[in-house]
């Protein structure tokens, strides 16, 4: 049983809470992760005009959470959230009040902070949080992306945190983390003799780690059209992967151990010069076309711009590591919006075996193994191998995958599952802020590098293919191919 | 298609002939693997009294083939077979007609002649075949163990067969090798990088192999206890299943590469010498006891002898292989009547990773990495490995099976299989005249052993056992232990 704890969510009726956070907490509560005595704290500028109740049935009725939701269970549920109306610009009276309902003075109990605002109001919250005491040692803060739009803007957001609250006491999410394949990832690796062995340059060919996404932007996001696709899904979520997948073992599982081996990896990445940026490096954005058999309109049309917008909706990245273990071993990286299908997925695509011991297999017969962690839409591991064709007897070989099940289960799912942890104080599923900064020095050095004009252009792509003919090109010159890139899913 | 061939089945009425190559023929005909000419002949002293139909009727509702047998199925499949009379002692006109019978001259078309008889009758059936004109080169011979009861007897039996047909001509079964599993166990070993990787004392602590019964002997078996469990199963089955598992990728995977491959392994078995024997080979005899809960005799009772018999129905055997890859990589070799259970397998136990980075993991909770290949009672191959224990987020690990499903296809099966690669002259699944002889000369010092009285005693073990307390000590004072020695399966 998980200890009691407060969870104060900032922004508690803004898009993450009721989106994510709301279902979550829910799922999790009727999984039994909860202790009676834990208490949810939703603040906003003003309280709904429905009760508790009311509102939370509308937000489950859009937004459903994992397990059902009845009459009995929201009940349940309700005892355990309330609303706290707060302005997080200036301290008042309610702050007081909140400090007054949570329990820190004299007791251990856990106080987390999700920060479920825009950075801009981090320091505010932060120094408001100091000013009526909510940030004792039994406080953390849990933070989400975006955090900064570069170097010198998260080392801003880092530093203002830092003020008010230790590293020790700063969780940073990044919800991919959280998922149950990823963390798979490393217990395979691990703790299975037959990973580890197989995991460096001598077996390995290169790794694809793909985010694809078949939506566009339905004119709401201006956001996105700041940031773009590198800053976006790039800075975090694909580069988190590429530690996890690309670490050396740590000496513990601990947030510590964790940490000082994704910190050695993208220290290890290969520093982006502008020629670099131009042969590795392809951007694009989407023209009007058709996804999944629908007319679909091109970026510009999609956030209603008058003129036309240099932000990428598609990156793919040949990335060097240089280290031992990964040395002539490229990780291709891809993202992208409006592409062909919805899924995230990394591939191992192992070496071809040194000698055909059968002519016959020479020629497409034999397929190089390819051990596949898939994120979205399911969580799945999956190995694919070669085996006997046994419905014929002429020694022939067919290709099969076998399939590790690790579905999540959704009683957790990633954010229940990184709340919980960090109410423990578990380190190991975040980013620490080193992180972010090796992260946004790498993503700045690729954007500088278009800024200056020299890292090559912005490339148009369909709307529902798999990107540009030049993300193609930058891998099928070296003789590979994007996985899925030819199959219809 | 398979080409058209003539089968002959030397012993056609025999126990061999009803019970395994009339049931695998049967089913092989009605998958499709027989071309509309391919002909079976079975000759036998006398014919049986009742026609072709009634009598395979008969044998089907004994032997049930793995396809059922309809009326109209059956009048199709007699149409392939036809009875011969002939003496396998002394030529007769009988053996005339065969050879008129046979499209033997000026065709290319193959003649199989399976020896399903004892060994003593196969001179008199060569010299025959010879006599008769039936050893062209389009013929080949078939022959299944025993191949002798020592090196003398088998090389004597080689020679005598030599004479009449080439080693090229000559097919010695192993039916073990004709399985599924077996030989997936080649197909992934050298079409799968991420096997053959693993394969070696770096990462391999040591192997198993099982072949279990729970049967007794029933009082018909004289046979068996002229040779005993090393003789009839150690010689041949254990050893070519060891073979494989442990050999060198050949150059190419046909018929010569693999036998000498198999052979480099039997010439690197660390010679047994009588201390050697003593220490690392354990043979037992049951007594009296249950096997699946119904009272079972004893070894002497089982097969009505007056006196005792020194005849082991247990053995187990720690074998070393010399060489580069398995340089403290024992193989641990079992067989026995009257066990717990009935299965056959080689289990693949590779190391303990080197280090555990969480503490939680040692004490049971992680569990090395095994590849199981069962042959027997089903055809399965099941790599174990460790996960996330995902039901619960505490970081655990929990064991989980990743089968590999290559049951066999029935209709094919082990006999068949090994008939058509003979009928297509494809050596690969056979066993070379060198391998018994090399084989016999490891289990002749071991006999030799036993019989100078300094090879150790025969010890009892019950009946529903896993064999004598010694068969356990000699894995266990090692730190490991018998696999499915302390489950009921």
């Amino acid at each position: 049983m998980n200890k009691a704890f407060d969870l104060i969510i900032f922004g508690g009726m803004g898009d993450l809470s009721k989106k994510k956070l709301l279902p979550a907490l829910y799922s999790g509560w009727l999984a039994g992760h909860f202790h009676p005595d834990t208490r949810i704290f939703l603040t906003s500028r003003r309280a709904p005009d429905q009760s508790m109740k009311e509102w939370l049935q509308d937000i489950f009725s859009q937004y459903k959470p994992a397990r059902s939701v009845t009459e009995e269970r929201l009940n349940g549920f309700c005892e355990h959230v309330e609303f706290i109306t707060l302005d997080l610009m200036h301290g008042c009276e309610n702050w007081q009040k909140l400090h007054e309902r949570l329990t820190i003075d004299g007791q251990d109990r856990i106080v987390t902070s999700f920060l479920a605002i825009p950075p801009s109001l981090f320091t505010s919250v932060c120094s408001l949080l100091d000013k009526h005491g909510i940030n004792t040692p039994n406080c953390r803060v849990v933070l989400e992306k975006p955090l900064g739009h570069d170097l010198e803007s998260a080392k801003k957001i880092n530093a203002e945190v830092a003020q008010y609250f230790s590293e020790e006491q700063t969780f940073r999410i990044d919800h991919y983390l959280g998922k149950e394949a990823v963390q798979n990832l490393l217990a395979l690796r691990f703790s299975n003799i037959i990973f580890e062995k197989l995991w460096d340059s001598s077996t390995i060919d290169h790794v694809q780690i793909t985010i694809a996404e078949d939506m566009g932007l339905k004119g709401r996001d201006a956001y996105y059209d700041d940031s773009g696709a590198l800053r976006d899904m790039v800075q975090n979520h694909l580069l988190q992967l590429l530690c996890l997948v690309a670490m050396e073992p740590p000496a513990r599982m601990d947030g510590d151990s964790i940490r000082e081996e994704k910190l050695k990896v993208l220290k290890s990445l290969e520093p982006m010069t502008n020629e670099l940026v131009k042969k590795t490096v392809v951007r694009g954005q989407y023209v009007a076309g058709a996804v999944n058999g629908e007319p679909a309109g091109g970026y510009a049309d999609d956030l209603n711009l008058k003129s036309s917008s240099s932000t990428e909706s598609f990156v793919a990245i040949r990335a060097s590591i240089q280290n031992w273990r990964w040395a002539n071993v490229p990780f291709y990286l891809r993202t992208g919006k409006r592409l062909a299908d919805r899924f995230a997925e990394i591939v191992i695509q192992f070496k071809d075996i040194p000698h055909h011991a059968d002519p016959e297999w020479t020629g497409g017969a034999l397929q190089p193994n390819r051990f596949i962690i898939r994120l979205q839409p399911d969580d799945k591991l999956v190995m694919s191998m070669m085996v006997k064709n046994h419905s014929v007897d002429d020694g022939s070989l067919k290709e099969v995958e076998l399939d590790l099940d690790v579905t999540d289960d959704k009683r957790v799912g990633p954010y229940m599952r990184l709340i919980l942890a960090a109410t423990r104080g578990d380190h190991s599923l975040f980013v620490h802020r080193e992180e972010v900064e090796y992260a946004w020095q790498w993503i700045d050095s690729i954007i500088e590098a278009w800024q200056s004009g020299k890292g090559g252009t912005l490339f148009p792509y369909q709307a529902g293919s798999w990107g540009p003919y030049e993300a193609h090109d930058l891998i099928n010159r070296e003789g590979r191919q994007w996985f899925h890139e030819s199959k219809v899913r």
